[in-house]
């Protein structure tokens, strides 16, 4: 997954400058944040309704869409899947995980 | 951000079942599938509405979140990460990227 | 705004069954559920970005595309805006705002 | 609808300034911008999953939770629902709904 999420991360950002017209990635880039944003909310809600759907594969396919999604808006904002990843680790990591047990978010 | 993700995802395995007193991720699980959903929509528009504020802590924070809550909605379907690593990986992947480098998702 | 919402209601009605080509109401009825409901994700997502940038034309613009495409869900699920004004009424109407004013929804 | 929505928005407005404890109401428009806007994303969620369940009593009373926060948000932002009704009737009056029957939004 590391190797999939950061090599995935790695070319969102080749594609900052590029031609909007040489890939997906490139055009949400060049069209600028709202853009981005408003596919995570698309994203979102297409996870929830395929959620109630059930089908595992449609599950999957959302997931990584709002994923994906995730990568290119902080690529856009200067941040990367490691900035997740410190997050993650900082407030469920082992020791976190520990002292954190009975706690929400 | 392999590791976290992973042992995130364990860890949340392991809630399943769980007094809902012990963790909000218990607690969570127990209340069921549209509870996880409604989170996975509240999380998205925390985070457009934190990508529109411009504080990267906040940014980090938000997709967290929104990361964290789409692991508790795998696991409620019997989904994991690698799930989703496979199928970004069949989408973007080595040979994937070649191959649709100029297509929409 | 009785007239308008009811007005845009009845119409919405008569395009159930019409040809998909013949509008966009007739189009998102042919699609099915499903599809709305991607349409109330995106243009909610659509507000709170605007309302974020802060220009009123834009926020009334998609507040009144939220509106439109939650009426057309009410006519896809046999409902129309008077059971929205019925549901409000009973909550915030004379005796429930006197009731009520000090509670949550 | 016309009056209980005119109404409510009349409500909304007494709220301004008024002390959060009072209502819930005045609470949401005591604690700004973000959190109205965190309650219009829940809310769109909540009638998606309304209307993936199919509960009609529950499809109306997460839309009217929907609209009721839209008001919220517009008298935040010093407007109202007759700005709503302008949009749609420009849109779909008499003479737009002629003009624009085959276009979409």
């Amino acid at each position: 997954l590391d190797d999939v999420l950061a090599n995935l991360a790695r070319v969102i950002e080749t594609r900052k400058g590029a031609d909007p017209a040489s890939s997906y990635t490139a055009r949400l880039l060049a069209d600028g944040r709202d853009g981005i944003l408003k596919k995570i909310g698309e994203e979102a809600t297409e996870l929830v309704i395929a959620a109630k759907g059930g089908a595992p594969a449609a599950i999957v396919h959302e997931a990584a869409d709002l994923w994906y999604h995730t990568l290119v808006l902080l690529a856009d904002c200067g941040l990367g899947p490691r900035d997740i990843a410190r997050e993650l680790e900082g407030r469920y990591g082992q020791s976190g995980l520990a002292e954190k047990a009975g706690r929400g978010p």
